[in-house]
């Protein structure tokens, strides 16, 4: 069979049943074989950035990696922002992309670049496959490589003729190719480690928890508060969790707050901080005379356990070995706020989503400025899953829904943008519409990079006249989000005040299918 | 003064008085010092690849560059693709990326990541300042680097504390750098390289003279036709120029067909091809059997001016010492389609456009498929420049446009766009109507990636099953670009027959400001 029918026999062998795409001719070969293998569902999407977003939101929800088909390297390149925030977010993805035929890379045609230097920042694993008989085994070792630990983008590049040559059968896999089968496999901690962190906990200085990406899930946050309950310790999740479990049942984690000020305050008095499956607390940017390094002067940093570590499994161990009663934990109690009225605002508006959010909801929460208030507001709504910016890279949203909705056809799924996030992937809402998913897009049009407002002045830059100002300004002209919304086949209303915004979201949540509201919040923002 | 001042300063003072930007955290001092040097003009846009495709189209009408302003590796990265496309136009682009302050770097903060190997692939010329003192000395570089020969993107890294921290003034120039004044000098080319080319054409055997970036432009046409005329030398253009000038009144140059085949049939029977800025022609993609190098066996390939060299002095010399008449040029005469009547087709569509090109036009061509009937149809317009997709990359027009009409306030802009070529930076509108800028934006709608069903069939593909080709519609659902173009401010119209599209046309071309036409085509394609 050919190369291409090659790839896609162990992406489907190897339980890759989705992939995101947008091909150029380079690509032909595998779309072409496609009708061949029927249980991989390709999905496509207008622009890379939503192809990769979309594999993003997919692995964080899937905890398996869907696939992506680009193109080239300018196809590679429309894709790499929302590559970065699945880097950040340790979601598996599997990237393909298509490249020249391996003799025609020589003559430089008007597409060639040099993917691997696109590539490597992003990828946790890169491989250009040189032969149609290798192109399996590649990819299998691909797939192995998306699930780490900890999970990852591994790109894989397939020259055309790669495709279209004929690739030796019985290098073609019939069931899961062993190494898939064994990846993904964390280390246990040395019962060593726990015993150290165990007697720091004892010691009784105030502590802190700090947990990331794997210990953010229900079992890592139920052992968690056991220790936090039973000891005493402050519980603290990073900044962007790729996916937080959340809401009434389970344990409260407060995340570290973006800008470092309010984090060092929530820091304030620790001598020891604890991570878990995450990184020592940095500031997200430099701002003259503060630290980069966010840790409390007089704070002990220790390591419970690190990203390629069992991370649920050593905190259950140091709950167990501290004497915290298994049952020990605090969970949030159901609790909704009530339905706002009047002004619509980042605040009543976020207060209409605690209160009507449905059942096991997925959250994207690309609000920004607007997005502030929301954590409160949700913390007793029922149990979902919170997806945020975890690469700072904004256009990550409303890809990500799609790929959270297409990995989870059962779930409703929220995606809350703030207006400058969502222009720069709007082509997501055709994918949203093409494939009937099951996405609320609620756009915080406050006409503004409202953030940059706040970053202005806390650079220290002057406040800057009316041109620098203009630049932070989306307003002019306003943007139509109703009307870009119907543009691409999502139905959308839009809401000037809390009733309509209550009314809109009510009525989205209980029909099927894509909608957007237009949230009209004060101008400029905060 | 900051460092962003002295960047800014250095900007003016060379002659680089615009900036389009999508600015950041990182690059909040520069935004701030816009106010104290009000001679750079900015212009923000929605997304980054509109930011670096309008300074593509600026550099490429205006002969010196712009800047842009990305933010971090992520900016830099939704950038890419349109800045390859400026590499293969040889565009001047003076590419101004944010990073983290220098200290920041090693904690490896969210944004973090690899800038410099992200834009490589597409800078002639990169550097990341280390230092306020050094950034106007940079960022003169920098602008001389843009300028070439050939000219180029010159990409420019800027630590936000090396925009925060004070220059030393002195290094502030008060005029045009000195580096700069020299900057973009061509090579005169051999006497004997001219000599050795006139012999072959003298030869009589059948020869063809291949034209590319600096010699497409009137003077170097003039030459190349005096040339062609004298000896009977066929005149070639390459495929995808940068920047051609054409219309009733210059001399005719067939473009070099992107289909391999159609373009080996343009060179078939030469035994001499003479590059002149031009690359010797080879096929966009590699097909199963088919040859990466188009030219003709038994063809010889000369070099008559490379990149680095005076094109048009060599022309010129050229065609005296060959004793060409001065006025031996044989000039495109004014000649219009007659207005169509009936379906609206993209042979009735060029039609139009070719009865109704106004003046001096700037014409953006990424209308792929529905453009193929557009160089005959426009051949006898009025005298106008083609910008084409030099790179392959789609989504590269509307940008183009908003960045040539920024260059040339005075020209009409006619942005010429294939639906899934428009989708990819949709949001060049909005930067369209917030400056007023004059363009038509025409959208050939045929919900189709149409090039893709040639390329399927073409590759060798069997055609692939309802699943392959569906990856190549993109009319489910389709899209209403006239609510997009609405939606972010610029006025749209509907055609459905020639009539509709010729009174829209007209209408768009007599009133300033922005405009879209949805140019509604059969579907799927030619």
């Amino acid at each position: 069979m050919k190369g291409a029918q090659a790839l896609l026999e162990t992406l489907q062998v190897s339980g890759v049943d989705t992939c995101f795409m947008n091909p150029g001719t380079s690509e032909m070969h595998f779309v072409a074989s496609l009708d061949a293998v029927p249980a991989v569902r390709p999905v496509l999407a207008l622009f890379e950035g939503v192809v990769t977003g979309a594999a993003d939101g997919y692995g964080r929800m899937a905890d398996r990696p869907a696939a992506t088909l680009l193109h080239l390297g300018p196809g590679l390149a429309n894709g790499l922002a929302n590559l970065h925030n699945a880097r950040r977010a340790k979601s598996p993805v599997v990237n393909i992309v298509g490249d020249h035929a391996t003799y025609h890379k020589a003559w430089d045609a008007p597409l060639e670049s040099d993917i691997e230097s696109l590539a490597r920042p992003m990828s946790g694993w890169y491989r250009w496959s040189a032969s149609p008989s290798a192109i399996a085994r590649d990819a299998a070792e691909a797939i192995a490589a998306s699930f780490g630990p900890p999970p990852q983008v591994a790109t894989l590049v397939v020259p055309a003729d790669v495709s279209w040559l004929e690739a030796e059968d019985s290098t073609v896999p019939s069931t899961t190719p062993e190494v898939v089968r064994r990846a993904g496999r964390r280390a246990v901690v040395d019962d060593d480690v726990i015993a150290s962190v165990a007697a720091v906990l004892r010691g009784g200085e105030p502590a802190g928890l700090l947990l990331g990406t794997s210990a953010l899930r229900e079992p890592g946050l139920l052992a968690a508060s056991r220790i936090s309950e039973h000891v005493g310790a402050k519980l603290l999740a990073e900044s962007f969790p790729g996916r937080l479990e959340r809401g009434a049942g389970l344990p409260i984690v407060e995340r570290l707050a973006y800008l470092a000020e309010f984090a060092m305050a929530q820091m304030a008095g620790l001598r020891h901080l604890i991570l878990v499956d995450a990184r020592s607390p940095v500031s997200a940017f430099a701002y003259p005379g503060r630290p980069s390094d966010l840790v409390p002067d007089g704070c002990e940093v220790h390591e419970l356990a690190g990203e390629h570590d069992d991370a649920v499994g050593a905190l259950a161990a140091l709950a167990d070995l501290l004497g915290a009663p298994a049952n020990g934990y605090r969970l949030a109690v159901a609790a909704r706020p009530e339905l706002p009225t009047g002004a619509l605002t980042p605040a009543s508006a976020v207060a209409a989503i605690g209160a009507l959010l449905p059942e096991n909801a997925i959250v994207s929460d690309e609000a920004i400025t607007a997005g502030i208030y929301l954590p409160a507001a949700t913390e007793g709504a029922p149990r979902h899953d919170l997806l945020s910016l975890t690469g700072n890279a904004i256009g990550q949203g409303l890809p990500l829904s799609a790929g959270a909705a297409v990995a989870c056809p059962g779930r409703p799924v929220l995606a809350l943008e703030a207006d400058g996030s969502a222009m720069y992937t709007i082509q997501a809402l055709w994918t949203q519409a093409r494939e009937g998913l099951n996405v609320t897009n609620v756009i915080f049009d406050n006409g503004s990079y409202a953030i940059l407002n706040i970053e202005l002045a806390r650079v220290g830059a002057e406040a800057g006249g009316p041109i620098a100002r203009s630049m932070l300004e989306i307003g002019r002209p306003g943007i139509d989000f109703v009307a870009l919304s119907e543009g691409m086949g999502v139905p959308a209303t839009r809401a000037m005040t809390a009733e309509e915004f209550t009314k809109a979201l009510r009525g989205a949540f209980e029909e099927d299918g894509p909608h957007l509201i237009q949230a009209v919040l004060p101008r400029g923002g905060l």
